[in-house]
């Protein structure tokens, strides 16, 4: 019997169940002292839902509804561990869950972390502020988690959930063996082997959500997909981004676009910093006149250029604004930097942002924003204690703050069918059809990359943007990874650093700009396949099949695994990502004479020469100051915008390459770019198709799949990289 | 009006002061917004209290009634800030409170920080913890500050409580000015002046307990002589203590017993780390017999020989140990280590522990204990959602542990008519009357002596243990330090160093130990002064009258200053504190060449030569390996056991040092050094007092002041140590 959905079972069956849910098959007593079982409802194939209390603030209000379609094409399956074992309880002020855990069983996620991906043994309090300090601190942290024999777990809570994964025992639960300490050497552990993930919050309400799959990249998928799906950028929110001082003034963003020109680099973005107000910190949202006298006549000009404007804010209101009259009956109790603390969760204080920001700046055609200080610290933001006219808790809306924002613009971005692309400082639960990328003043260059590979396990996108460099070669370092990221974006204006103020390097960076830009075609079809099947453009290396020592994982089975030690190194490599379906990416970091890079099962190839390198091992490279090791798998099919094409044509000529020797098909994606029309099936799927000719030699072809041709590429290139080599 | 002891107004009186509650003196509406008035009640001459809801756990039921008549005797003052501005509310999980600050005062306190001072513009979550993470965890975050104004709150809750310090503003505050941070250069704040401390706590029940004093020293000793006064230690305590191997049987600690007489080391405490049970962590707290066959015997000879015996143990109870049934009714949900967490807030848990261990090891002559890791990390302690059967919160139960261990323990001790003095690795509110000291892992020397000097403000004691050094100079530096502390241990167990195993110092480590224990008579008045008026015998400098600008603080007026930055440059000095009322310790750490010390307003002299060396002003000293630099107060008396006296003898010869040329006087005490015969007067007091004769010379006598004589020193050598200078 599958105990599921309560509800429809009659009496005598629900009779059974419970009698089922207080003994298990085992034999075992199940029901731990002053816990009470869970109750689990199927909302979708693969997805199940258990309510505890009632929750205030609901981040899933602030997402698209789930894409029931794309779940139920992933096929349905049993729960995926022992709903017997699911347990819950509540104290005056706190709602407790505990599941169980296989020993073997590994968990990632629990969003935007720096460092690690394998969460077991810690306790995570997460919380929205700036990474550090805590377990758990950090600008997005999604108490959503996966585990390695093929489940996702949200525990949908606006509190800071604290989470204990696979550490702490109750008494009443399976205990390990007891050792003395003085004597038993290393069998004596600090953190006992747990059979359970436990986790807790504050306040009235809880929901937890089980997601399955037959495959980690599944979890995520499902879960993506509940959550709206991804999101597809617009296409400009993929090229260069360039951050300007902010005490710049129009002239002087002039010369900068100029200076673009002149040292030959693409410029997609300008990004005005806080000055392009009249007040800020607390915020005026209103132009500098002194900077900026006529900002439409500027946003304008940049746009004839190709160039959109994105605006830097916070959230927070300065009494000179003019939008402060209007939005104060429905701010908060207490100040930030002075400024008053708009509760977003009232549509009233939403309507006078947007009305204010499509008259100021919307209307003259800027492009986005970039979200600052939503996420801390706790020395700057509201207190705990804080009280906001909705009623609702300080805390919870702290914590959702960012998303709101995030959301509450989007959506009305939508109604004017036109799409955004924006930077934010904070997120949460179900952002991944969120327009927002995120970024932090943490600068590790190393623990960025780990960060855009944890991104990718709970709906995140993150950009490792570039601040500053003490040498060309970091200089240069910084380029190679954001080029292969959510948001290429320099953000040095406080440094002053130009693309070009290491002239050692600077031909490089331009090279790797460059080929960021020529891999749109690639790069925007992942995001398409994002938006649609909730897969990641960037992946960690644990959603990539053939990583983990099983190629396939079955869910409600345990991954089995030969060597567990040297399966847990490989887990833990984060300094490498996956790219769309096909592209591995290594970035080097400073210093480093070489790297390993740790390939999945399969054959691989160097994505510059098609070389063959290696397969399910782990290989060295030797660092290349201009270039940032890529590699591709057997069969990859990558479409490039042609060398020397313009990589701003909305049909250029393209260079197909094909990896290795398998025999592969490819859907690239193209659309207008901007609208959501693609909505609406305004879009066009070339299938390429690579065969196998009876001489033995590939051969690529081309179909159109769709009805809408309008957005097909008229010539294709295509190059076989390793036509000459076994 | 002094609109105090509401419940002794009359209805009109009572009237006038709502009204007057409601607004301030300037005519200014001074209710805000969604808060409400506190309302005080008068409990002792400075002392108020105002109850928010119902308490759970208070950590004032752990702690020894008020010392009602010392109260009294250090008068009466109206209430020190302005009570119209006094706030509170409750949410439906937490209650905050709010009180005002002015823009000059400082705030001292909230516990062991181990860095800094002045706590304004920062924001602690005072939670039980390793220190470390965040501001506040630590081991004794004491919810207890203390304002340069001359008053102290305390906030007592037995949940974390989130304090703002003076950091965070309301909107309907006074807010200052508004400054535009892109053109506003240093004018602008990231951490805006805030005209109040805000704290708040999750939980139904809240009281705030507010101190005077004339100084701040009276605030810490009104808040101590409240929570009982300060603890009187047996001497033994202040002898030397150290630590062997957690495998060391029996004949391993005889063996090192006669390594200290063969090194000529005074030793006066033998504590035994886990492995004197027959299994730790978690705990049996019974004997190991393959180490300790006979444990009665082994004791017995160790109390021969002047030396008694501590013993390690944590709380976490396994299932082997002979208490493990009869406490396992009155255990939590989860487990710490895989064992048994008893609920001590159980009269019956607190039974089966006491039993226990009178038989097991009281009953033996064990002097006391290490209670060790009652105070975190998360990964290792019972989680917040954990139940216990007394149906308190999990999280006030952690946050209260050890101050409820070392309460139940002490008070069965006195019940025998028994002083202890044991090791903690947690405390909390309430705690100077507790015959422990707080160690921890933490291991930087400096920020050692910043914890020595905060711990003075907040009713607790620390030891600079050593553990280990790196060189002979750390080595003897770290002696230095904890030989001028309130236990003066060395914990090296695990790193298997010994006093003597840098033979380059030995004889300098043994000349501080040895100048320690002559310091007794001084050291032990110094206890019985905490004891009797609460006035802690190591404090920090701002405990210090002449250290702050202005001598004498007066209550509810701003300390004014003539040079504030200057001043708050003093004020952060904390790697220098007193000992007892003339004694100022100035340690060297590792690498000095010589260090700055900051003088109080007075004369001072150097301990060691009696040469003048300053006033009020900061000096420059050079290192010396061989002595930590130590000054004394104009007119300062030090009475030392004599040199080449018995250290151990109960009435040795004294020495007592005048230091400089005032006249003066010096009630020296003295005891039986171990029981509680001390609070039925059964002690005596000798005068020492130093007038000036006819001819200019200074003269010194003594008389006892006490019906008791039994205590009294025989001979005394006065000692005029700057005589002959000027």
């Amino acid at each position: 019997m599958n105990p599921i959905m309560l509800s429809n079972l009659r009496p005598l069956t629900l009779l059974f169940f419970l009698l089922y849910t207080s003994t298990s098959l085992a034999g075992q007593p199940t029901t731990l002292k002053g816990m009470d079982h869970m109750k689990w409802e199927k909302v979708l194939p693969g997805v199940w839902k258990a309510s505890i209390g009632e929750l205030q603030l609901n981040a899933l209000d602030y997402t698209s509804p789930p894409k029931t379609k794309a779940i139920e094409e992933l096929g349905d399956s049993p729960f995926p561990f022992d709903i017997s074992q699911t347990y819950h309880h509540r104290t005056p002020t706190r709602i407790g869950i505990r599941l169980p855990l296989a020993e073997q069983e590994k968990i990632y996620g629990l969003g935007l972390e720096f460092q690690g991906i394998n969460r077991r043994k810690q306790v995570y309090t997460l919380k929205v502020d700036h990474y550090g300090g805590v377990k758990g601190y950090t600008h997005a942290p999604v108490p959503f988690y996966i585990s390695s024999k093929g489940y996702g777990v949200l525990i949908n809570s606006p509190q800071r959930v604290k989470i204990h994964v696979g550490v702490s025992n109750r008494k009443d639960s399976q205990l390990p063996e007891r050792v003395d300490r003085t004597t038993g050497g290393n069998k004596w552990a600090a953190r006992p082997l747990s059979d359970a993930i436990e986790a807790s919050a504050i306040g009235t309400g809880m929901e937890v959500y089980v997601f399955t799959g037959n495959t980690v990249l599944e979890v995520v998928q499902r879960y993506n997909l509940y959550c709206g799906g991804g999101v597809l950028p617009p296409k400009w929110g993929l090229g260069f981004w360039h951050r300007v001082h902010t005490q710049s003034s129009d002239q002087d963003v002039y010369q900068e676009i100029a200076d673009f020109k002149k040292y030959n680099f693409p410029l997609d973005v300008i990004g005005l910093e806080p000055g392009w107000q009249n007040f800020a910190y607390p915020c005026s949202y209103d132009w500098d006149e002194s900077r900026f006298p006529k900002p439409e006549i500027f946003v304008n000009n940049l746009s004839q250029q190709g160039i959109k404007v994105n605006l830097w804010e916070n959230p927070y209101v300065a009494p000179s604004s003019s939008m402060y009259t209007s939005i104060k009956p429905y701010t908060a109790s207490h100040t930030v930097w002075l400024g008053e603390v708009p509760d977003y969760t009232l549509p009233e204080a939403q309507q006078v942002l947007l009305q204010h920001h499509q008259k100021k700046h919307l209307d003259l055609g800027i492009s986005g924003y970039k979200l600052d200080e939503v996420d801390g610290y706790d020395v700057w933001l509201w207190p705990d204690h804080a009280s906001f006219p909705s009623g609702h808790d300080a805390v919870e809306i702290r914590q959702l703050y960012g998303l709101i924002l995030q959301h509450t613009l989007q959506e009305h971005l939508r109604k004017q069918n036109k799409r955004t692309y924006n930077l934010v400082r904070s997120s949460y639960i179900g952002a991944s059809d969120k327009s927002a990328v995120i970024y932090s003043d943490y600068y590790k260059h190393k623990p960025y990359v780990t960060a855009l590979a944890n991104a990718s396990l709970t709906g995140l996108l993150w950009t490792p943007e570039i601040r500053s460099a003490e040498s060309p070669e970091e200089w240069i370092r910084r380029f190679q990874t954001v080029s292969f990221s959510p948001l290429m974006m320099l953000n040095a204006w406080y440094s002053g650093t130009k693309p070009w103020s290491f002239p050692e390097v600077t031909d490089m960076v331009r090279e790797v700009v460059v080929l960021r830009k020529r891999l749109l075609p690639y790069l925007y079809t992942a995001f398409y396949d994002y938006q649609k099947s909730g897969i990641p453009p960037f992946r960690a290396m644990v959603l990539e099949q053939g990583f983990t020592a099983k190629e396939q994982l079955t869910a409600g089975q345990l991954d089995g695994v030969d060597n567990p030690y040297a399966e847990q190194q490989r887990l833990e490599v984060t300094d490498q990502y996956m790219m769309g379906p096909s592209l591995l990416v290594a970035p080097i970091f400073t210093g480093e004479k070489s790297r390993t890079v740790v390939l999945p099962k399969g054959k691989w190839y160097n994505f510059y020469t098609g070389q063959y390198i290696g397969d399910g091992e782990t290989i060295t490279v030797a660092s290349k100051l201009e270039q940032i090791p890529l590699f591709v798998k057997d069969g990859g099919i990558i479409p490039m915008i042609a060398a020397g094409e313009d990589l701003n044509s909305g049909s250029p000529k393209l260079e197909v390459r094909h990896y290795g020797t398998k025999v592969n098909r490819y859907l690239l994606y193209n659309d207008d770019g901007v609208s959501y029309d693609f909505e609406k099936e305004q879009y066009t799927i070339t299938e390429l198709l690579v065969e196998r000719r009876k001489n033995g030699k590939l051969e690529g072809k081309r179909k159109i799949k769709t009805a809408n041709q309008n957005f097909k590429f008229q010539d294709i290139d295509w190059k076989w990289m390793s036509a000459n080599m076994k």
